[in-house]
């Protein structure tokens, strides 16, 4: 999406260790007028697809995903909470994430009446990198039988391995941006 | 605001240890369409204020600032981050707040370039109760020597003491709802 690709050029900050800022306009300031457009783009792209729900996760999903969802009807969205506890609770479903940025595993639930067998869902999150926090939810859906329609991510890091197991396993994701390389030295190369 | 009392009436859940549980439509699965008509609301009660940013914090209350931002000329929304580290960085205010839900005190910080002295700042919450998240967030705006337009609040439990304490301070809260008392037993009394 070239209106993205322009602006991660512009305002995204390339750090040591394969670390993409986008702070500026996603994950801590959010520029609401750029995720609308983003919204539509996944709307385009899942044109004729039935979403009932969309399904992020805590926190920088939560903000595209609203935004998402105002083109499918203005479906509910549902985020998966981070928790530190590991009680195992029969009202939720429940899968481990591993966060690189955070260098632990997090316990990451739903509770169940928010995703049930009779729901479409679409996956929203701001990065696919290793595919961890992607991998989750897709599980979290397994549990409960709802029928996964696909993903869509902001910005997926097209050098690390997440997008292609994920694409393996048979997943539909749809990235706005992939990125095949980036370095403080070159700068950004996305895939075309 | 009718509309909203009435939904938590149906859909909020009292538990005991004043607990109301609104995750079905507001901090867990999110009800977009009316997250969208309490953004109008917040718009109509600072009506004539200039507003350059909406300042929030994790998780719950960014879906309904990115909601509220769309009336504000759809204005950058920043949300505060909590923090486990105790690090104190030069590129950030930091404040301290305590989560009675989990018993512990967060840093909370917000990155300085976003924050800055011509901004005109509304703060947007879901729950007012102890005020302690909210005192925070008015901290971070008084050290950036940002101007504090006043706070938006979905829900205030007007029988805790921070709404009190917040307007003797001086500060402009608009709560849609306020709920004077709850309990399982009598259910939920608005304030009128």
């Amino acid at each position: 999406m070239e209106l993205l690709e322009e602006r991660i050029r512009k305002d995204g900050k390339v750090l040591p260790g394969n670390i993409l800022k986008v702070s500026s306009f996603i994950n801590h300031q959010i520029d609401v007028e750029l995720l609308d457009k983003l919204g539509k783009e996944f709307a385009r792209r899942y044109a004729g697809q039935t979403v009932t729900k969309i399904l992020t996760i805590e926190s920088s999903g939560i903000a595209v995903a609203c935004a998402t969802a105002r083109y499918f009807n203005k479906c509910p969205v549902v985020f998966a909470k981070k928790s530190s506890s590991s009680n195992i609770s029969d009202d939720c479903y429940r899968t481990s994430v591993y966060s690189y940025t955070h260098s632990k595993n997090y316990n990451v639930i739903v509770a169940k009446q928010y995703l049930t067998p009779a729901d479409n869902i679409l996956l929203i999150d701001d990065f696919l990198a290793n595919g961890s926090a992607l991998s989750g939810l897709t599980d979290l859906v397994c549990q409960s039988g709802a029928t996964l329609v696909g993903a869509g991510i902001i910005i997926e890091k097209g050098f690390q391995e997440g997008g292609e197991i994920l694409r393996k396993r048979g997943y539909r994701i749809e990235s706005l941006a992939i990125i095949d390389s980036m370095s403080t030295e070159d700068g950004i190369k996305f895939r075309s």
